[in-house]
């Protein structure tokens, strides 16, 4: 894309109302605008990043063997009085219609994929079941002070998985566990597997945990033999023993990005959601959660991976694969460069624009895309090439790049 | 995909609490669900086909210039009442935080949109300038009783444009109707231009409406000059001579799919929405919107397109290309047949399930997949080709269904 095409909403001064490192890039590099507490817009960056995340998401949740769903935001509020949780969850957004009757807007969907499984679920030939959606959020959070790390209008994965024991349930657990790991290695984030309160049918749920200084949450986290376990659960304080091996534990503030849950039939009682067996018994379903904060990871990946001049991508989830600068005097060849690059299906933003070198050089880390290539009088027949995570750069030719953006 | 492995969410009865012939297919054939009047969940199958006409749709918006983002649901209070419409739009759902704030559950964006593009709009350099989302949108409606054709929540796409002069936002709104007629060609409807009311800038809006018995809006068509009015600005009846030409005109029935507005500053001037021009003078921004109903396309077009036993999907929008249904006693024939046609690029299901030969078929032809392909032991080593909207079939061979689906 040409750079003097795309909309610019990058900012020269940090925003003053944002506490979060990551909120206040993000908002700078033209990502995400802060139209109230806890409440974005994504930009047109920002959106491609945010569909990137998506798409590395949907592909392992498919490989789970799940199906996509959507659900809507407005529950009635029958059903969260049948689980009630009407009255005890304090951060339901509610709503009442012309029709007097009244909404909660969704913060997760047992309420409504509890009664909505029990039409496609009959019999043990049905299970086990995954359902999963990528879908728009509500909490009314007391301090939405973190940016897209806690918002109260957010975009969340939900997957919900239906079994007929819990052995599958906890099979399915395994696998879901797997699937996590393996979109937030190819996010770039560094995640743990930390224990949390589970409710009422396991002892423990559990959270991936981003270790970050700006996390919210604080984990009991021992290195030697790899306990972690969020505060809530464990009241050792810093440098107290591992209730484990007794080691010297520390304690860790973490940012969750997924939680998981074994819900049993928590949730498939209040909604009747049975299912007969071989004999024609009928049982209730049993029932896991797991979610995964979409925009939140957007926000931890920048908490994450920054430096001082800005965001640094990982390449998969990058609004572009490469930053294309054009610098006076190069007769057209950058031009030239940019189309050969864009019909080889290399996805370049090409800043054409007539500003000075130095502020293409800081908006291009601002914005943190993983390689830049610089078209200038002094590259001569070469382009130059620097990695966004590294500082030198080297004189490189068009083959060159194409081998490196080879997937 | 295998059909064991999708849910099956088909329903044998009609459900007794929808009017219109879409809903009631929808539902029955397990495309959507419903959870309160005017709010549907978009189930694995339904999930499918708005993507195509979401994908349809974001291409065309894309080839216009225009870039996506997403903006929120959540609207906070000021921004309504410095249109005044947070007191005159009688079907705004409002909300209350913890914060004591007031917000809306956007049903429209120019209230966000105005003062957001003031980041990126400075001097007359920035425009044109297109930005559209497509995104779920509410409105407490009086009477949503059409299913998908009108929603309390819905997917909209919403393009907004900005410029410098009205002349520029004129061939904007031109080519804006164009890529709207490509989008509808490409769902299979056919649309009529029909002025409706318009507001304060021009003397019209303009809407396009599918003709349908079940439509809610009344237009005043003459055959003979093409005068398509709403009824809202012309109180012709049917009989009456059109004010064009003297012939006469009929009413019909429309269903409105698309929207668009030549808002001129209405918006912009609350907002200050202004750009500076060539000589460093101040101008407030002039606007266009469009809208498109996505979740209503999808009602609209089952609307249009079925027949006693089903929907017909347009090949654009169909969940699968083409349904693959194997009948007892061909000896892994059928399953050959899959693997051979998924591998060559085709978006087969393979209904290879113990059900009998009845239910396969009528199955088959409530979902509506374009193309159906049944292998039995009286194929022989052919294979029954059957288009959903004609009734013949044909006997073919592996190499005639690769070529039908060459794209």
């Amino acid at each position: 894309m040409l750079q003097s095409q795309l909309p610019n909403f990058i900012r020269k001064e940090s925003p003053r109302d944002e506490e979060a490192v990551s909120a206040r890039l993000l908002i700078r590099g033209g990502f995400v605008d802060k139209l109230a507490s806890g409440v974005y817009t994504y930009l047109p960056l920002g959106i491609r990043v945010l569909k990137n995340i998506e798409s590395i998401v949907r592909k392992e949740m498919d490989a789970l063997g799940a199906h996509e769903l959507l659900m809507p935001v407005m529950h009635p509020k029958e059903n969260w009085e049948k689980t009630g949780r009407w009255k005890t969850l304090d951060v339901l957004f509610k709503i009442a219609g012309r029709d007097k009757k009244e909404y909660a807007l969704g913060p997760t969907h047992e309420e409504v994929i509890s009664p909505l499984a029990q039409k496609a679920i009959f019999s043990y030939k049905d299970l086990p079941l995954g359902l999963y959606q990528i879908q728009t959020k509500f909490r009314d959070e007391p301090r939405a002070k973190s940016g897209l790390l806690r918002g109260r209008e957010f975009l969340m994965k939900d997957l919900y998985s239906f079994h007929a024991s819990t052995k599958d349930l906890d099979a399915y657990y395994e696998q879901a566990i797997k699937a996590y790991k393996k979109v937030f290695k190819k996010l770039g984030v560094d995640t743990v597997l930390v224990e949390a309160s589970g409710g009422t049918f396991s002892k423990f749920s559990h959270e991936f945990q981003v270790f970050l200084e700006s996390g919210e949450d604080q984990i009991v986290y021992c290195k030697k033999c790899g306990l972690a376990q969020n505060r809530e659960i464990n009241d050792t304080r810093e440098g107290g023993p591992c209730p484990v091996c007794g080691a010297i534990v520390s304690i860790r503030q973490g940012a969750e990005v997924g939680n998981i849950f074994r819900l049993g039939t928590k949730y498939s009682e209040p909604f009747s959601l049975t299912y007969k067996d071989a004999k024609g018994n009928t049982h209730p379903v049993i029932m896991g959660c797991y979610g995964m904060g979409i925009s939140r990871l957007m926000g931890t990946i920048v908490e994450a991976l920054h430096d001082d001049r800005g965001i640094v991508w990982p390449a998969e989830v990058a609004p572009f694969d490469a930053h294309l600068i054009e610098l006076p005097g190069t007769n057209g060849k950058a031009k030239k460069l940019y189309k050969e690059l864009i019909e080889a299906g290399i996805d370049v933003l090409y800043d054409e624009r007539s500003v000075s070198a130095g502020e293409k050089f800081a908006e291009s880390d601002l914005i943190g895309i993983p390689v830049r290539l610089v078209v200038s009088s002094k590259t001569g027949k070469k382009i130059e090439f620097k990695k966004r995570n590294e500082e030198t750069t080297k004189l490189v030719d068009e083959t060159f790049i194409r081998k490196y953006f080879k997937k």
